[in-house]
């Protein structure tokens, strides 16, 4: 019904949209950010059959996780159930607004959004549509609401109100994220911000660590498990690197190295630069990638326990022993061995629909499918029982 | 290790402990809290038993929870690992010291705990003995820590470690909780607050809903599980109510009554007083019931949404619809047809272990078995795999 509505209210949507797309070019916003803001019919048509798609989704909610009957004759279940409230905070994605308030409504949750202001009219129209077919099929249309006042204050109170909503997901930046954290009485989760490594090991054909980290800087370098940090054992740097400059110049990409690194580089095909303090620490989402020499295995877990953000961190190596250790090392959401960064995605990894991915560790971690926004609730029945 | 410790060292921790007592003497401390605080050998033999107990539970890191070999070739796994860091806020109970810091340890989770001032020598002799036993098994001392200081500056700071402290448990009354909630950047476990409830439906045997009563309020009235508030259908008021004063003056149980239950109470047997504004809401914790008459099941389930802490809550029914709506419509951790609410507890649920009772929805809910304690990392095994 949702999909349905979207497509016949489409002029409204895009009409809406379009408003919020001059408000965006009279107020100087960058180039990148209008394209995430903007809506076409393609576009627009996409967001509806992904809605389609949720449709079809296996509702978890209902589902019996475990069960038994105790020893004092308690026949005890636990069943998953919806969490109830759902608060979501965001920027200027329109699309998220369809996204979360489908996924929710799948699992029987409510959801309270909170879109960037630069997309209030798109999301009014959208949340309108949302209300209005949720009516149609006899559902409350409170069931999805959204604050559209553009005061920041609103959000300072939403954070405070752990009577009535249960979860708060920030999707953006890492200044949302660390607002919430400090100001949230509600359970956040909070996640998304992803610098990865790769740690290309002795021992390791270059030709193929070559290929795994083109695809896993260059595949889609915007998005948060995109390779950030190469980590080079210092026994093949000498000869590695020379390659791996020829391999990035061809796929356009900057490294930024550590002095050691950059004398290795320097006058090679690809452009180099010497790396600034803070380049390991922040995400590049950009054709850009640090590189730095390490002494090992030991050292490279060391950098990542340091530098990482727990999203996705991946070891190039023909040694188990080596493969495991970094497995068992690396406390990340997701940890690969010969394979790119790029996997820590819910659909790649088969959830069906992605929340969002946390990098925190409690109740969900990593890619987040329709699960993470369900709980459990342990039902006991007994024949007049009583505990002894 | 630690159990032996406990015994071998057990002069020096009873000596520690009745530091404690003479200053909580001194100091005009409640019977009670004396009570709790207070350690015999009889106490301090069960608490190491206690111990060898958590070495016998099945240890869940490691255990590969799901994994299958995906469309694109990725081995994926998702396998439980220890959390990392657990801070523990907790007041003048020195097992918890013991009991807390072996269920980490048993997680392969470092400790961080906090206890009450009241208990500070006593706390440090034990976890003395723990760095002891620790070094002897070769495991670094520090994975189990104490913060002495009664400094409660030292809280609201240990609250914003989120960079090195992964889960917060406070164990304590609802201040602590809130103090958490409002304080904390790292992710809270609030629980263990229990207005629970019991409704009685009409068509429910009194002789049997009267055993299941008297068991939920007296069996241990000083629990979070225990019963507070009673609710009984208008339909049998008139009748139920007579049984119930004669069943609770047999158990020395006051019954708090709002004005239509007292007319029907005042003169029988049991003590009866006019129910208090904020009885409703506050556990007793007491030989005293809340008890409230009610229009049917709509009403009992809405008056639970009011006052109830989403922790255990019963119907009494021979109705199979009735059962069935309540168990869907009442939100707690543990919902029970025709059973005490006083099975809500790790040991009851089979969970071998209760690290603490959760009535918050994300991560774990109801009582925290060893598994609360984990999380998981998912694990991506490729034969050089990039993503297409």
């Amino acid at each position: 019904m949702i999909a349905e509505k979207l497509e016949s209210e489409s002029d409204a949507i895009l009409a809406a949209n379009a408003q919020d797309m001059s408000a965006a070019k009279a107020a100087g916003i960058s180039d990148a950010i209008q394209d995430r803001l903007l809506l076409t019919p393609a576009r627009l048509a996409a967001i509806a059959n992904d809605v389609r798609r949720v449709c079809q989704l296996a509702d978890p909610v209902g589902n019996i996780i475990d069960g038994s009957t105790l020893d004092s004759g308690l026949n005890l279940q636990r069943r998953r159930v919806p969490l109830g409230v759902i608060g979501v905070i965001y920027e200027a994605r329109p699309n998220v607004t369809i996204d979360v308030a489908t996924l929710c409504l799948k699992t029987g949750n409510a959801t309270i959004l909170r879109g960037g202001k630069e997309t209030v009219h798109t999301n009014q129209a959208m949340v309108t549509v949302i209300q209005q077919a949720l009516e149609l099929c006899g559902l409350p249309a409170a069931a999805v609401q959204s604050i559209d006042d553009p005061d920041r204050a609103l959000v300072a109170e939403l954070l405070k109100l752990d009577r009535y909503v249960d979860m708060i997901i920030p999707r953006g930046g890492a200044g949302l994220h660390q607002l919430c954290r400090e100001r949230s009485t509600i359970p956040v989760i909070t996640g998304g911000i992803g610098v990865c490594h790769t740690f290309v090991d002795r021992g390791m054909e270059f030709a193929s660590a070559l290929t795994i980290i083109e695809n896993a800087k260059t595949q889609r370098p915007s998005t948060c498990n995109t390779l950030e940090t190469l980590l080079v054992d210092r026994a093949i740097a000498a000869l590695f690197l020379p390659e791996l400059s020829e391999r990035m110049a061809g796929a356009g990409v900057t490294l930024h190295a550590t002095p050691e690194a950059f004398s290795l580089l320097q006058g090679l095909p690809a452009a180099v630069v010497p790396l600034e303090i803070g380049n390991l620490d922040d995400e590049w989402l950009s054709l850009d990638l640090n590189v730095v020499i390490v002494e090992g295995l030991d050292d490279a877990i060391s950098h990542i326990r340091t530098h990482g953000t727990g999203h996705s961190d991946a070891i190039l190596t023909r040694s188990i022993a080596n493969a495991e250790r970094f497995v068992h090392s690396v406390d990340s959401a997701a940890v690969y061995v010969n394979a790119s960064t790029r996997f820590t995605d819910g659909g790649e990894f088969g959830l069906g629909a992605e929340v969002a991915v946390s990098t925190q560790k409690l109740h969900a971690r990593g890619p987040m499918g329709l699960e993470a926004l369900t709980t459990y609730k342990w039902i006991g029945y007994g024949d007049d029982l009583i505990r002894r």
